[in-house]
Formats: C-alpha cells, structure tokens, sequence
C-alpha cells in the first residue's frame, strides 16, 4: 500500500482557493455555471494542473476533461477518478471540486513520487453534474456511458444555446457520444471523493465514509382538491380545506419515513404551493412534491403503498379529492462489497471511518451503468452544502485523497 | 306593518342588470373598483334612480351617496338604509348592490304608496367598502363615523392618487370629515341587507337571516423556523423541517376551532410560504397568516391561549423555533336583541328565517359605533362570494327587500 505518501495539505487548500475565485461575480458565491466563461476559465486552469501533474490531457466527446496517466499493463481497462467542477447557483467550494483537485493532486504524486500504476488512470472532470437548465443533472457523465440522447441534446438553456451548441463549446463532439460511449468492461473501477453533503459523519464523529451505495429517489406529486371559501362565513363543518388535509398527508409521509427501523428511508416535502392563498380564504388547492430515498426498492414500494392508504382515509374523511401522480424514478445503487471493503479499509488507515448509504446522486450513478464505482466521503460541516457556507476542513479532506490514493493503490493491485 | 305592499321583483333584476352591465370590460367579471370611471358611471346612475325615487340626493364629506326622503316627525333622528356598489376584483352582482338597490326599491314603494314614515328615511351607497389599495376596507361609512385619521388619508393607490384625491374626485370634502361626522344619537338606527356569502342559509334551508353579530377577527403571523438541508442526506432524526412543523401548528388550529361547541368560532390558515421551496431541500423557514373569528372576545381569548400552548409543545417536541406576532384585532358586534328579534320576526312574516352571525364584515361595523344596528341576510348560492359565480336568487333577493321593509315599518313606530 502507499499509505506513506503524505498529502500536500497546503497545495490542495491553494487549488481550492484558486477555483473559489473563478466564479460569477454577478451572482451568489460561490456560482460556477457550466457552458459559462468562468467554467471555460476553470476548465483552462484545470488542464494546466492536469498537463503540469504528468498528464496527457483529452476531451471526450461528452466535453468531459479527461487527464491520463498510462499505466504499465496497457491492455487493463483503466482506472478512473473524477468529480466535477460545476456549482448550483449560491454554491460553495468543496462539492465536486475536491474530487477532481483530489485526482489532480494524486496525479502529482504519482509523478513526483515515480509511482507506476499497473492501471492506466483518468482523471476526470465531469461537465455539468449539477441540475442545469437543460433539466437534466450528470451531463458529463451521462454523455460517457451513452445516456444522453438527441431530445436532450436539442433542449435549450436562458442563453438560447442548445445542449449540443453547449458542449461543443467546452470542446465537445456532440455527433460523437455514440460511437466514443463506454461500455461493460470499458473502465475497470470508478472512485470518486466527495462531501457527504449530509450531518452522518460529523454528527457521529467519524473523519471518512466508505460509501455503501446511492439511494434511489422517487418523486410524486399531490394535489389536495378543497373548495375555496370565506374564511369568515364558512362555519368548520362546511369546509374542504386542502391545506389542512394537505397538513396531514405531510405529517403521514413524516411518519412513514420514520417508522422504517430496518433500512434508512428518507422522506421530504419541499416544496408546496397554495391556491389562491389569501389570508381570508380557505385553501381551495394545494399542490406539493414529496420525494422519497432509500438504497432499497423494497422499502420505497412499502413506504409508498403505506402514504397512498393514508391519503386514501385522509381524503375519504375529509370528503376531498386527493391526487398522487408519479413525477420520475430513479434507481439505487448497491455498491459492490468488496469495494466497499476494499474503500473502507482503505479509509481506516486514514482515520475514524464509518460505512453509509449517500442520499445525493453522484457522476457514479452513471458510471455504476459500465463499471463498479467506489466512493468516498468527507465529512460537511453542519451538513451544508450547495451554499456559500458548505464547509470541510483541509485536514479532512486531505484525509479524504489520502483515503483515495489508498484505495487506488489497493485496488490496482486487486483488480486484473 | 307594511307587509301587504309587494316588492317589484322584475324592476329589482332589471337594476341588478344594469349595475352587473357598468363594470370594467378590461377586468374579470364583475369588477367595479372605487375611483374609476366605471364607479362614477354607477353612481350617476345610482343618483338619477335615487331622485326618480322622490329622494333628495346629496353626497357627504367622506363621498357616500346619500337620499333622504323627510318624515312626519323630523325632529328624530333620521333610519338610516344602506350598503355599497364597489366590489372586489371579479366579484360579484349581488354583494353590497342588493343592500343600496333594495334601499331605493323601499324608497320608490314608499313613494308609490304615498307611505309617509314618522323618521326621516336615508339611503346610503357607501363609498368603497370592499379591502382598497388605500390598506384599509369602509372607507365610506369609516368616513361617516369619524374613523377615517389624516394620515390614512394621504396613502397612494397604483394610479398615484391620494385617499383624500379619490373622495374629492366622487364629490367628498375630505376637509369637512371632522365637521361632518355622525355621533352617538344622531342616527335612530341602521339597517342593512347583504347576501350572507357563508354557506349556513342554504345548508339549514332558511330563506332569511336575522344578524345577532358581526364577528370580531384576530389575525396573526406564525414563522416556523427550521433548518433547510439537503432532503436526500439528512436523516429523519437530524431534521428540523419547518414545514413539518407548520403542518402540526395547522392542525393545532383546525383543531382548537372543531372544539369550541358553545361559540361557533372558525379558525383558517389561508396563506403560507415555503422557503426555499424546493422539492430537493427540506424546509427551512415556513411563514403562514392565520386568523381566528368568532362574536365573543372570551372565547377568542381561550382559543388563542390554547393555540399558543400547542405551538409551544410543537416547537419543543421538534426543537426548533416557531414565533407568533398578531397583526391585527377587530373588535366584534354584537347586535342589540331587541332590534335582532325585531329583525327576525319582520324575517319570519317573508319566509323561514334563521339568526345567524355573520362572519364577514361590513358597512355596518363602522355604523355600529354611533348607532344600532340590524342586518338581514338572503342565501348565497353554494355559498359563494367574492366571485362571478355569486348568485342568490331574484325571489330571495326580493324577499330580503320585502324583510327590510317590514324591519324598516316596524321601527319607524318602535324608535321614538
């Protein structure tokens, strides 16, 4: 193992700060737009980093900005690490980015250290994984396994550019997605660090997370069908109030989420809107999203059929019509044991470790179509992340490239 | 008592569709808005029906229309009718308008029987009584009552004309208000017909309503204060979901309003905001209004203390904070007996009446601070108001009419 290579804690707290300058002065902080000019400033910068760490730099058909190291035994499938550079509006300086500058800095120490990899690596930073206004997140990595199809990529943005002109802007080749796509076989591993984005690790004093897989996310929309009525002359036994049967389909999902003891299951209503929502009106409509997350299908299927029963008696006892339409679904990702062992050791010889499911998506999600994935986690402070106040301490996530470069080292030996 | 004269119910519809025909063609049907030209159309024509009716017409510091047809006895102080014709935006044809038109038609039929009342009679169309963009609703009997301060008077609409602009504009002398204004013993005793705009005539099978009150109203500002954080990696048990609290505090209120069984009291959440409103964050910040209506003060005293007790509970339970601030307190009326069983038995001679309070506001709240006052309420369709779709029919409408008559004849012999 190469666990006695140490980390340049200095040098990665200067990449990040160099990137935190590169943003929309216009905008929140910090703000990062992909098909931006300061995306294409950083992307400049990045491959500068990449060129000067020993890599040959490339840009896939998808715009994704690959980095490679070849490695001693050509005819094995790469390796390959990435993240992603892009932020929401308002975001902050360590989600995605620490997992591209993480590879950029292991890059560095292959090359000064002179360690030759079996594997040939890849460095990637992925195009546009947050939500863009193409509707879609995960671009970059959706493009490279072949998951962006011509609909998509016809869509336009505020700016008036299609999802096509966009990429190919970043130096993509749109026209090329489906003859370049990476199939089964293709890439022999995928690592990614990450902040966890969450309060688990922190509130549970733990340094680093192997991550056990990625929920999958089931989205629906309810729409409470009260009658609008003066909310003076409406004594309470004539009334359909929507919102305060929509107060209690909330409540319902509340306790479904929390009555799942077995497996985690997360369930929120984030957003809800109120018709005509006038202080002197009864809520004739309410209309909100509520979304559910578990790594298991099983436990999304039960959770859901137990929110439809109580919808059904909430809205039989009120004598209202309420509405469930399903909005999208997408699947879990049960990451392979033995990379989670392989990840988890690894992170143990870096410090206080615990095992646990990530209930954001990732570029992983795509990639887990064509190859294994394996991810790493470094503790958010205060759980924050996409605001300006999203935090991590260097030390952690020096930590956290260490725990990569360990797990990269172990599992160039593992897997031939 | 007058009960043999027939009220016209042909010349009644034929007046509802006059006023319904002078609206803002630009606006939702049927707008007619204070201090627009639609308004003053109206009350051209108002003022020609007014004097064909042997009234003598003027209009008052505060800019109410006014009829006066002397008495025998001009020594007493004037009864005086009244209601108003502006309406809200996409109102309706009959809210306020059955109250000025029914006090014409009584006045034509006094006219026409050569019925000569003992007090002098005033018919009064109320200068802007629905919500204004001036802040405040009454504006016209507020005006008449000495409840109209300098300073509201000065408040800018969209058009940019001052309160004190508009009235000039329809015929009032802001500067006289004080002068003007109405006191105690000035006035025998007001009358008013409304539409009921709640549910209860139908619902109970009553064609007529004695009015035992008006409610008071107490509203206030309820914040939830949670922590917004990523609704995919923050556990159940880490959560301070403001919304989710919101749901219990709405419930609380629902609740606490079903139980009072002594009082009727309603208790509504009308309006309510998510922050930030996304269906990927669980709720940081919810912000709604709710207001609580009932005659008693006692009774909304008990029903506050109890809300508040719930909240507090609420917000320990879930370890977050949540603040209330009232924003505004109106005092209820309750009706003087006697003139409310006056009203009732003059309802009973028409049709089958009940008492009721009413839960919405009017001219007669202002009135009620110099002189006695009565209401008679026809039946609102389904309960609408506020909206096209209002309708009572033509023959409860004239029934209300003929119920005010009686009322009216009744005591002209009794307030001596």
């Amino acid at each position: 193992m190469g666990s006695n290579i140490k980390m340049n804690t200095e040098r990665i707290k200067g990449d990040i700060s160099i990137l935190a300058n590169i943003v929309d002065q216009d905008r929140p902080l910090y703000t990062r737009r992909p098909f931006t000019g300061e995306y294409l400033k950083s992307r400049k910068w990045l491959k500068e980093e990449m060129e000067k760490a020993g890599l040959t730099v490339s840009v896939d058909a998808a715009s994704n900005l690959i980095g490679e190291r070849k490695g001693s035994r050509p005819e094995l499938p790469p390796i390959m690490i990435g993240s992603h550079t892009d932020s929401v509006v308002g975001g902050g300086r360590f989600d995605g980015i620490i997992g591209v500058l993480g590879g950029i800095e292991i890059a560095r120490q292959l090359d000064e250290q002179d360690v030759r990899l079996e594997h040939t690596l890849l460095i990637v930073d992925f195009t546009a994984e947050e939500a863009s206004e193409f509707g879609i997140s995960t671009i970059g990595s959706r493009g490279m396994v072949g998951n962006l199809n011509k609909e998509i990529l016809e869509r336009v943005n505020h700016d008036g550019i299609t999802l096509r002109e966009g990429l190919e802007q970043l130096g993509g080749r749109p026209s090329e997605l489906e003859k370049e796509k990476k199939k089964n076989g293709d890439i022999s591993l995928y690592l990614e660090l990450h902040i966890e984005q969450g309060p688990v690790l922190e509130q549970t004093g733990h340094e680093l997370g192997a991550v056990t897989g990625i929920v999958g996310i089931r989205r629906y929309k309810v729409t409470c069908h009260g009658q609008a009525n003066h909310a003076g002359t409406t004594p309470m036994n004539m009334r359909a109030d929507a919102l305060a049967a929509a107060s209690e389909v909330i409540l319902s999902i509340e306790y479904v989420a929390n009555q799942s003891y077995s497996t985690q299951i997360v369930g929120t209503v984030g957003r809800l809107f109120v018709e005509p929502n006038a202080s002197n009106v009864v809520p004739g409509k309410v209309v909100f999203d509520f979304e559910l997350r578990s790594l298991e299908s099983d436990v999304l299927d039960e959770a859901i059929e137990n929110i439809g029963q109580s919808i059904d008696s909430i809205a039989v006892k009120r004598t209202l019509d309420i509405t469930i339409e399903p909005l999208s679904v997408s699947d879990g990702i049960i990451i392979n044991e033995d990379v989670v062992e392989g990840v988890f050791h690894s992170c143990q010889e870096v410090g206080s470790s615990l095992r646990l499911p990530s209930g954001a998506g990732h570029d992983a999600n795509q990639i887990a179509s064509i190859a294994p994935v394996g991810m790493v986690f470094v503790p958010s402070q205060n759980g924050v992340s996409h605001s300006s106040d999203e935090w991590t301490d260097y030390e952690l996530v020096t930590k956290g490239i260490q725990a990569l470069w360990n797990t990269l080292i172990y599992f160039d030996k593992q897997f031939k």
